[in-house]
């Protein structure tokens, strides 16, 4: 199966404790690398957890919370003074790109890099390529802000060696094959696709949403991902005060994730009174059991 | 003898590595932080030192690379966030004002915190209280770059404590005595000051000179100091890069330090190519042998 991982770089809320960093996962797909969120130290976490900058085209920021996004002049700008070179994408909600535009003009070497700030108005897809599609969804934080879902495009289905060799079957036939064509042989019996192919692997989901309100409009929105991130950063004793500030507690991410009907969740964003995160991990597998707890430099293969 | 550490929270140089900060120092002189160079990490190892937020509130910046520059916006945010209150002055180039004056009204809540840019267009007194002065210096490098002398202020003399309960002294003469005057007994017999009191504590002086060209001019702005933090990014090998770069060897460090007659040297702001300082050090010891390489978490007592 191809490669589909999530690295978490940083878990931590607002304030960075001597364990935690401010929000940062890099997936890597297929090899490339794509950042969700980048709070201070992002690059630093980079280069501890071997993952290179030269495969990083495509950053999505959630919203423009520092701990969000402040590692991310200092990351472009040690891109482009390594000439790492190239095209790289920054999806952001509108309000954040003058300031990001201006951080970049100062500090980055354009001769390195070529950067582009993508601003995001609303919902919707806001990248596709052969085999993966990202859609923004909204989130219900104290200013504009998205959750992201990087969806894998349905592979092809698998051709049976045994089936090919003994029909002999031509190479210039395969392809529609795969895509699920049924193949006439020379004598013209018509060979049904099921007999010659196997299902495809299945199409693996991330969804991360972080800040937000419990609101069940996220788990609608999100659907039945293979593994959904969403914030816990309280536990539930302090529901008043994630409601002020804007953010969830562990109980209510896992009954997001029972309504979206996902596979797995993960929880992070932990306040910094919680040193252990294990009592937010129990309250959400109380709900939802299939459960984990973010870490620095945890990685996760779907 | 009143508290002057320097704490080391990052010595790297452009780019991280999994080991190693960007630039940044605290001192700590009586219990009142002031920071020099602010590189992203620079609260996260605050934390980790245990120095206060609440304490800091001057922080001098050299230049505006990014690595001596890219925590402060996180800084500032977090001290914010945490409603610190008070002042809070940054000395910086004023080349830099505008894009830091951008990024703090963007991501600073300023009712948590008064944050005041303070432009440095030239060489002098930038800073004074009751006990200090901050002196900012002329640096040789690609951009406007300043070094920062830290001098204490002369101390009052010591009392001495059998005499003046001998002599029978009045508080109220003690002050002037402090000060360096003589004393007149009731009786008209005159004390001359060096028979009540010994000599003050010796004024203790910290300068930074990082980022810089080798140049003799810093070793006569710098003086005799009681510590010399210089960058010595190369070994004398890479000369040629160092100067191509605006950097210095370990060698040309020591030249300075011996030439300015500082008491101490620390180097640092080492490339990554040096995992381990050791060969720089030597090298800056064939020359100056009271020299030692910086690391995060080191702290020095002056």
């Amino acid at each position: 199966m191809e490669k589909f991982e999530v690295n978490i770089l940083g878990c931590g809320s607002a304030t960075p404790t001597p364990c935690r960093n401010p929000s940062c996962q890099v997936l890597n797909i297929r090899d490339h690398l794509y950042m969700v969120d980048c709070g201070e130290g992002a690059q630093a976490m980079m280069r501890k957890m071997g993952l290179k900058f030269s495969r990083l085209r495509h950053i999505f920021i959630t919203h423009m919370h520092g701990d969000h996004c402040l590692g991310l002049p200092g990351l472009l700008s040690t891109m482009a003074l390594h000439e790492v070179g190239g095209h790289v994408s920054v999806y952001l909600p509108r309000d954040g790109v003058e300031i990001m535009e201006a951080n970049t003009r100062f500090f980055c070497d354009n001769s390195g890099i070529d950067i582009e700030m993508v601003p995001i108005d609303g919902p919707g897809r806001i990248f596709e390529n052969s085999h993966l599609t990202v859609e923004a969804i909204p989130l219900y934080h104290r200013m504009p802000t998205f959750g992201y879902i990087f969806r894998e495009k349905p592979g092809a289905r698998h051709l049976r060696g045994d089936m090919a060799k003994y029909l002999q079957i031509p190479v210039s036939a395969i392809p529609s094959i795969k895509q699920g064509a049924d193949w006439t042989a020379p004598d013209g019996t018509v060979y049904a696709n099921h007999r010659l192919t196997t299902d495809p692997d299945p199409a693996r989901s991330y969804a991360y949403c972080s800040d937000t309100l419990y609101n069940p409009a996220v788990a609608k929105a999100v659907g039945r991902v293979s593994l959904l991130y969403h914030e816990a950063t309280y536990a539930s004793d302090m529901e008043k005060t994630a409601r002020e500030r804007g953010h969830s507690t562990a109980a209510q991410a896992a009954t997001t994730a029972k309504a979206a009907g996902a596979d797995r969740l993960l929880i992070g964003h932990y306040s910094k009174r919680y040193r252990n995160p294990e009592i937010l991990r129990a309250e959400a597998a109380a709900i939802f059991p299939n459960v984990t707890a973010a870490a620095e430099g945890l990685t996760i293969k779907l």
